[in-house]
């Protein structure tokens, strides 16, 4: 199969067409988001949507994700991510699996309604967790585009995918919050250097392969600029596979926290990785042919009682 | 003679009252500042002045600042400091006593001026830089007071200094911009731990002493907020020597630069220091009787031809 999204194989970075959608479904009245929204997204990348859920269903959502970090012991081992060089949590990966409220939030018909809606297609979860940006000493998360992981690490054929980040704790302009580059998903920039077998053990505390070059993100940056939404918990950015972003470090007081699901397109389930011999494992990757998403309507916190 | 600002000498930190003034002189229609930016300035212990200068004068600011950073090998040795982990130059200090311009500018009377009327007395410059946050790589410079160092490592007796920052670069909300806790500078927050001989060869780096600790730092954060002003090249952020202030990293393109000056009044000239036996060397703590600054007015760009 011809790679048409080649990346980690040439000496030099390269600009290359996106071939794919990036709203793949065809608005109407019925969708559920409104045109503006819609071709905003198809613009920019990514979308903000404010107030979808209800006081207690945030509570709900944060006193959940508290639970979780304050007994990772509780968690698959594997699953747990720490802090460069330190021991708090980063990340806890697979999340849906390992916890009912998160399986049912990804579920919920206001995310998944809206992937399936924009990638017109049934959907399933390739990747989900829960980020931790503590307080004080947070580091930093550089500049990349999912999809060049996605599809040279895991084997993801096309540009089919989003991202959607459910904010748990207030993004304010600094605390670290998540930085996009509007209009970077429009093109694909390739990367320089192989890729070592392994190497997400690594890669998901420290990003050294799959790094865009200087030179490319400074175009991009001066060209589209860069925004960093902020909001208060319960806001979720929903971001196009690639859509080039990052986070800087945070010495706040103020930590910073969110649910991230990854939903990709039935008809783009993974193949055999275009770059590395072994593909990443499940839990950071879905490979198994688990059953399409079926999205859940009515309030997340109906069925915890 | 009595410590009243003692620090790094007790095993709990401890929250101070500041017996010093603010603002030391006397508000009048004659003064530099409006009644509001004064009472702006003893209210949250800073305050932000725009359009001091003209296009022309910042454009020789930047210009004179790039051909400093482009020839470290030029500077004394000692006063380039690099980023750590890194060679990027991240400070040069004593930059008014390497470069004429940068002399210039710290005597401008729209710098100068101000200094002298909020401190009531003839001022002296206790220490200058250059700052420079590269892109992709700035690192974050951890939250503290400044007057905590200047009182224990090089024995200033009062809260009589305050801070300048001249901007060179634009400050985003994304760059790693200057953030600071209004209000902060109204109590002295004391740090714990000693202070090792020729600490200063390492703090410039990286600060390991005289560091507020988390729990302090997060009433005062959620007592007052943290903010981030943000500002074109040219704008001024004048700071109290105890306004508890630091900065993210810096993951954009975009490069943060300033000039930074600490007018301190001359009643106020450093004594042996609070805490260590040896003094901080020249180029960072003026000890030497220089002169008091001699305001000049007129265009910066006026001299140089």
């Amino acid at each position: 199969m011809q790679d048409i999204y080649p990346s980690r194989c040439a000496a030099e970075p390269e600009m290359l067409p996106r071939t794919d959608p990036v709203v793949h479904g065809t608005w109407t009245e019925a969708a559920p988001l409104t045109r503006a929204q819609t071709e905003g997204f198809e613009r920019d990348g990514f979308l903000v949507l404010e107030d979808l859920f209800s006081a207690d269903e945030i509570a709900a959502l944060q006193t959940e994700a508290a639970k979780i970090l304050a007994d990772p012991d509780a968690l698959e081992p594997e699953t747990v991510i720490a802090e460069p060089g330190g021991k708090e949590v980063r990340s806890v990966f697979s999340v849906h699996t390992q916890n009912r409220l998160m399986a049912r939030l990804a579920a919920d018909e206001r995310l998944a309604g809206v992937a399936r809606f924009l990638l017109n297609d049934d959907i399933y979860l390739h990747q989900t967790r829960l980020n931790y940006k503590p307080g004080f000493l947070g580091k930093e998360f550089y500049w990349h585009s999912d999809f060049e992981t996605w599809h040279v690490e895991d084997g993801m054929p096309r540009m089919r995918a989003l991202s959607m980040s459910v904010l748990l704790a207030e993004n304010t302009a600094n605390n670290g919050p998540l930085m996009l580059i509007p209009g970077s998903h429009r093109n694909y920039l390739t990367c320089v250097g192989e890729t070592p077998e392994n190497h997400y053990r690594t890669s998901l505390r420290k990003q050294e392969y799959g790094v865009p070059d200087d030179q490319s993100l400074a175009e991009m940056a001066h060209r589209h600029g860069i925004v960093a939404p902020t909001g208060k918990p319960g806001t979720v950015i929903i971001f196009d596979c690639n859509t080039m972003h990052g986070s800087n470090g945070n010495i706040t007081p103020f930590p910073r926290s969110n649910v991230f699901f990854v939903f990709n397109a039935v008809s783009n389930r993974l193949e055999r990785p275009f770059g590395p011999e072994t593909p990443r494992p499940e839990f950071i990757a879905a490979r198994a042919e688990t059953p399409a998403l079926r999205p859940v309507s009515g309030l997340l916190t109906g069925e915890l009682v």
